[in-house]
């Protein structure tokens, strides 16, 4: 089994079908992870010893996930030197703003990269830019990963733009 | 085919639905546009040609939708001179004030003409009324469809106004 | 004295400061425009009247400036068929955002075209572009403002690359 | 038929189930009142003779309605010496905050009465306290109103109460 | 000295200075006022007394101002059957937006007029409508402040329009 | 019978449901309570007579929670030196933020211990920690029930973690 | 020296202008206390080791103060069963409600009794109602507060309504 | 001269003193940067070739700021697979929190790694992070950077630690 190189920490077990798409797309760029289920609230030592145990386990980067006041990826990044990725959660009677807030508003000395809410797939495409920066073979996944988003792009741009040309709505005007 | 006057440019094919009602209208005023979707951050270079390339295809006026970030009614308003509506696009975790912000706040020397979260029918019909600042056709029939509104309105007013003579729930009283 | 194409209406004289920037680009731009100072609530009268004749006077584009409920964009766009570009004002207990909500959400039928809280600049630049869509002379000056920015900001790009290349902070890293 | 003494209005037909309780409430105080539909917006006209006229049919109080931009209760308020209820409703993509901005942020010398977000019941209820300023029947209504609803909430903490005696949850504590 | 007809309560001696415009103009009507500070948390048997006998000491409306959780306004509204106009005070750190909940998100039965925050001048243009639903004199002092106010814009805007015909700045477009 | 230690009060029986973790959890810990339903608005008397009495009656700690204007916990806090939690409820158009801003700005001197929005549970933890400040039995309670929060995160956090070894989808990276 | 009984942990020394409030309070309660100044951010380990000896150190109560991510409260109470009380701290770019957010919301079991923003002088009140629960003579100095509070309200109201009656501004209308 | 690893850009030279303190904790560090000013909307051109050849520029990681509408971090990371970390500035009528939405809510597979309003040096730190993942060397300069922060603020502690033995505030209790 390939030593994981990005740890994945949800707040709660409830938390998980929210960030599928995350562990999906780090199995796509073929980026082990570790899976973590830990609440900064109810196990702070676990936490602790987690967060703090991850650079020496070989981890690179974290990603942190929670909802309304969010500590875990501040937490985390206070155990830790390695680059935290926090992804505010929404579903409570705030929407989420409250998790925005709480994981992006770090004082300084101990910054958490913050993704959009609800923002799964682009915490693990910022993981993988990150371990980028030293392995070209990943750079070359996330060039690829690029590539592929702009493909899919033009050919939907085109199948509207020849849908005009054969007879589009405007036509009509 | 007629030349498109108004193009019409959405961030992603699922953004259609909530912009159906804009080709509608554009359709009711007889105004040719062209449809296109591109992501300003999935496929930066078709949007800049696609923008920069509207004046040269005859456009007059461009309608671009987005939520979230939202980023595009800015980034084709950086690559044309034509004037620009941008629509907020509701749906996200924050119910589209992120889109709105987004698309309002541009810096000066760059505006985009902000409409109503999701607010796609006023996005056709200010692009109507900027067409009619020179086709006196075009604003006769903006002019018709003011009148159409006020008319309508008339009529229910009329009848709610009638059954109040009739008995009004306030008879009651 | 040439007749004016623009016509900028303020909801009260104290908001004219926040304003002068508007007035001098349409000055830069050449475009003739009437200044009015009239209240939607105070003198509703006056506005009626001022924007019922409107398209009759030759104005062709509106610009419309209020804070707090800031009505008066709408209420304008209500009693003509010309496009009416909206500026929320800031400055109130709560920062402008009532203003923008006002201004920005209206009902279909009868847009306004919104720019930033306190756009007064975007607001004269929206409102050249829009008459430009049929002034080829004024689509020229827009272009040239674009090219101006672009310009300025090139040497400024220059400036900092250059002053990097002699001897940058990074390069006491 | 009686003289009405309240004037409702509402910005579109669509807004009437949010502002039924309201003219059930002034059903039930037995206060005659007329039903009016027309928009700010679409339909200025209607509404200024509506509420121009509003005195001299012997209106006392209005109530107006709407969301989004909610011009409507101001400009109402614009056009008649009658003191104005101003109902915020939600359900646009904002949830309400838009139209209680836009309702309540009224410019010194123009109020609006405003009342919550989807507040029919208390629009109802504060036109009934207004009228009974001058009108010792409906004071006493308003004040049996009041009895009444402190004698249901008195019978519901009874029952609460005395539950508790005869073996509330906490005897299991 | 006249009967007091407006009550204006103030949850601290120091919200004084952002109410008294509401007391300057009650003056400019001629109505008579009792002035209280009271707070609905310091001194609760106070404010229920004060409200409590409101009716019986002939006061007919009263304005209740308060900042923060502001539940002044509405606990004054608990314990009389008058209208009730809560002003919402800004200045705490969350800008008046919490007074503004805190006041007009009352529960169905018990409702508060609000106006804008810090709206000193229109809870006492707003009280002055209320009393002049039956007092014909205040009524004319009502339209004579609204012709006032039209007439102040007219001028206003005459002085603008004038300007602009002797030499506007447009004149250089 | 157990006297009562926790008073729990709710404006509206209608709020009984998103309260009833809270009566659930004061069971577990064992904390005989009284429930109250009184609204600060439509009986206040009751309330003032219920809150006034509560140190009396042997109440320790108060639980109070609330919707929108939610002046309910403020008021009772007026009238008790008891510490009172409060529970700011969502549900209505505004989602609850209404609630939070009305319950948690007390101003100096009258506090509200404020919990989430819609949070029940912590408000009988919170009453719980309150409680157990001098009662060692109660206090171990809190503790193991701490502790049980962190024993079955570490069982949640054990399965993932072992889930991992034994063949992690990050394996397949 | 007395044994603190209060622990009162700031997030960084820039705070305590913020909190000296709090401190002059509990000296007036002569509630003994002990101050310090770590960050849940900078210095885990030192928070984690001083909330989590709290209880053996004898405190009974804990105040936490932090702006922005504001994430202390949240995780000392994490590591303690004492009752923690916070205070979000305005001042930064988003006023205070980014702290708020962050220290209410918290999640199920770990509850931090929350005051307004920037409201030491209430969390210094809530400590010694929260002490008093099992201190008679405590107790006692907190209905002194309550009752001096009220002498002082019940004295400035004495000093308006008398005032009013020599002849108060309302004589003039 | 050093090779830049970090390209910091921002939208406007006016930004410059709001991210002076990023240039000097990367000079800190030892982190080579270039330093660029362009405009995401004034100058579209030079963001999308500043961007597009940062990679081939030796270029690990970028930062972007700008206000307001904020694109340009949204964009840069259009054009280029490095990662890309936002930092959102305040200043604006809207206090930073129109830049935040516009630069965290990124649609999926282009993230920005966002940092505080105004959190110019988190973005430093950030980029020290990222650039140490396969750094040894700037690893331990940011392990140092960590202990030095706890270090500081264990200083801090034992001062206001010792004090409070020596005779603290709360002895006086």
């Amino acid at each position: 089994m390939a030593r994981a190189r990005v740890g994945v920490i949800l707040g709660s077990e409830s938390d998980l079908p929210r960030m599928q798409d995350a562990l999906a797309i780090l199995e796509e760029y073929g980026i082990p992870y570790e899976l973590a289920v830990a609440s900064a609230h109810r196990s702070p030592r676990l936490v602790q010893e987690w967060a703090g145990g991850a650079e020496a386990r070989g981890l690179e980067v974290i990603i942190a996930a929670a909802g309304m006041a969010a500590h875990l990826p501040g937490v985390v990044a206070a155990w830790t030197p390695l680059p935290v990725i926090g992804v505010p959660l929404g579903g409570s009677s705030l929407g989420g703003v409250d998790a925005l807030y709480s994981i992006v508003q770090m004082p300084p000395g101990v910054p958490v990269a913050t993704v959009a809410v609800d923002g799964a797939r682009n915490a693990a495409h910022l993981a993988a830019q990150i371990l980028a920066v030293a392995d070209p073979a990943l750079r070359e996944r996330v060039r690829r990963h690029k590539a592929a988003l702009a493909a899919k792009a033009e050919e939907t741009f085109a199948r509207y733009r020849d849908r005009g040309a054969a007879g589009s709505p405007g036509t009509a005007g």
